[in-house]
């Protein structure tokens, strides 16, 4: 691995002081200001930054390995010129007094919220004025829990993608954190091959939110028609609002996509019926158009949505969008409209997700030949491995020393993920089948 | 004013839910989870949607009626071409394999960071892991807020941005709010004409938290050396901790800059000394740039801010803005670049804000010609005119009825803004010079 892409691990990750500011002497002067109590309560092991040492460590011990990362989730390939030309040209335009424009609406343009009604949700009743047009999902999952305030019960898949959990602790939805990284207060939904990776909702507690994605980060479960169908009855039942991640939609196959009744994998929420009183969607162009830099994405948040009052949930995200944020760079949209608006630009992300899919299937056929219990994949960019009886370190730690292949402990998603590594299908399709390779060769 | 930007003004607003959900029936299902108590606090009138709402009412009675609007201070000069053009190039390298970058650090690159530790702070001790790039000052506002928590006291200046506020109720720092609009458990420090626009410290009680923006909106006011010493030494002795927004520090004229001793005006918090143990500064590219819709600022936590317990500041909101956020866009941090790393860059952006301070001479001569009592102006793109004894909404619909001409109500930038209108150099030099002209013939 070149050193830039080491350094650009680590500068993702939350240093120490010493590091951030080394210069600042401890016995500095203090403020007398409380340092907030839901900071305090958020663990200090980050799953990055740890996997960032033991790489480097890694790379110590063995200077001239060729060290594959398939473990943090970032996009490889290349955005398609039909995208990236779009993106130029409305940046050029703004240097002109006719294509100039400066501060667009919050919720984002309206040619943008209007293509991604028709052609993300076809037929699902998404109305333009629905959609708001973000900087990404991770930053809706942040407004979105600012809405919801500290009041709010959640619920969470284990494992899952930890950005949910961690805006609710800096909210004040939670207490602290036990040994296993449970916070008091969070309902964990255990999610397992055992259970078709679909919790058992008659032993769930009720709660005002659910954070449900599909397909998942990290098991790569797309849930089915009838999974969704449940959770959308538990949720009215309740009175529960679904936040429905739908980040990775884009990865589920056609074929799954298409399928006939209680086996199809639905790409949106606003699939199944009656969704659209309990449900807001997010999701991004991250995963499937190569934007994860580029910053963009969208939450969905129906009309029909209502507090127990009777108000609207868009009327207070609407303010929270106009409040806490800005809109996304209107560059980035100009690129966003490019992926969507156009059949050209709709089949130039296809082939994106393609490759990604491709990598994974080649993933997922490395570790089935190595007799391993493996899942995801197929509707997603991520690899869900079981090594039953063992730890997720170090099957981590394992892998890494035989292979020189990067992946990402299970456990880091929660107590649920214990036992399982996740793999990554972002990487370049050279690095992948170099990896696969070493895989047979070392693991077997 | 064409009728897209009336559609773009409207855009802007937190619209009713008929108008963005007409669809809805209003007999529709709930959830049964409570609004945030938190958002019910925010008041329902904002200011812009209202000037929307006269400024349509404007256009129904006088449709042939050219408005020009020095109301919002949304920036319409082009951006210069060694911006936009490194934007471009960014983009399309993006469809390469070499140029190709997906998720950046979330604090930002460092390459930026670096040039505007070297380039806004020389000399002030800033290092480049101090400064935390974003999509623009409003949203670090609200990440500071979220950092801060519910916890904290705050104190604001009267009148200001009300962003500060709102992202305090958003988070629990209040009560409700009174009749004049002041929420309860927020110090509101007078800033008028009498006090130099500076409050007299003496008489505010001390809070954990104090925004200061200079040069202020609305006031347009540059606070001076001698009062920014003041502040900083008060928060010293307070232990408090300063937000010092300097959105329009580019407005400070190079004279005043370089004015000596008590009365120079400083174009940043860490000109003073003993700033960097109690101050945060945020700023943006919007206002000096014309980044308002390409999105993007950053935040300086100096190493040395720390709570009560000894633990940096900087860590927590590295933890925040890791969570919460996931970098500016990529794309307008090249931009960024170009705005400050050259020469060629710092001169092109130095000529945009040379036409909105000539604006906003000619927008203080013009008032000043008519006998008002006018401030700002020298060091900011913000035009600051009383009406003694009169009501801003009253001065406001006279001056739109006399003349065509949008400006913003003092009072809608809190008590302290009553009697006063907001004119905005925000707009091209041919309208200023128009609406200059059709305000000397009817206001005088």
């Amino acid at each position: 691995m070149p050193a830039n892409m080491i350094s650009k691990i680590l500068e993702k990750a939350v240093l120490p002081l010493e590091v951030i500011a080394p210069h600042v002497k401890t016995e500095a002067a203090r403020t007398s200001v409380l340092r907030n109590p839901n900071m305090e309560k958020l663990q200090k092991g980050y799953l990055f930054p740890e996997i960032s040492m033991k790489h480097e460590a890694h790379l110590k011990k063995y200077p001239d390995a060729k060290v594959i990362s398939l473990g943090i989730g970032d996009t490889t390939e290349p955005i398609p010129r039909v995208i990236t030309s779009a993106m130029a040209e409305y940046a050029l335009a703004l240097s002109t007094p006719e294509g100039y424009q400066g501060y667009g609406p919050e919720q984002g343009q309206m040619n943008l919220r209007k293509v991604i009604a028709e052609k993300v949700y076809p037929n699902m009743g998404i109305k333009e004025s629905e959609v708001f047009i973000s900087d990404g999902a991770q930053c809706d999952i942040a407004r979105l829990q600012m809405l919801f305030g500290p009041n709010v019960t959640i619920a969470v898949q284990d494992p899952t993608f930890p950005g949910y959990v961690d805006n609710g602790v800096i909210v004040g939805q939670t207490g602290e954190a036990d040994e296993a990284g449970k916070y008091a207060g969070i309902s964990y939904m255990r999610c397992a091959p055992e259970n078709h990776f679909f919790p058992d909702l008659s032993r769930v507690p009720r709660t005002d939110v659910i954070f449900f994605c599909s397909p998942n980060n990290p098991t790569g479960h797309a849930a089915s028609a009838a999974q969704l169908r449940e959770l959308v009855d538990f949720a009215r039942r309740n009175g529960s609002i679904i936040v429905f991640d739908a980040a990775y939609a884009w990865y589920v196959s056609d074929e799954e996509e298409a399928g006939g009744g209680d086996n199809k994998k639905p790409r949106s929420i606003y699939e199944v019926p009656g969704a659209r009183e309990v449900a807001i969607e997010i999701c991004s162009f991250s995963k499937f158009a190569g934007f994860t830099g580029v910053r963009l994405g969208w939450a969905v948040v129906p009309g029909e949505l209502r507090y127990a009052d009777g108000s609207p949930v868009a009327r207070d995200f609407d303010r929270i969008v106009c409040t806490c944020f800005n809109g996304a760079s209107s560059v980035a949209q100009a690129g966003g409209l490019a992926c969507l608006a156009t059949e050209e630009g709709r089949a130039a992300v296809r082939r994106v997700v393609g490759v990604y899919k491709e990598n994974a299937r080649v993933l997922v056929d490395t570790f089935a030949s190595l007799g391993k219990e493996v899942y995801g994949g197929a509707d997603s960019p991520y690899v869900w491995v079981r090594f039953p009886g063992r730890r997720s370190w170090d099957v981590f730690a394992e892998i890494l020393e035989k292979t020189h292949v990067i992946t990402v402990p299970g456990s880091g998603f929660g107590p649920g993920g214990e036992g399982f590594v996740r793999v990554s299908a972002f990487n370049s399709r050279d690095r992948v089948l170099e990896a696969a390779a070493r895989l047979r060769k070392y693991l077997a």
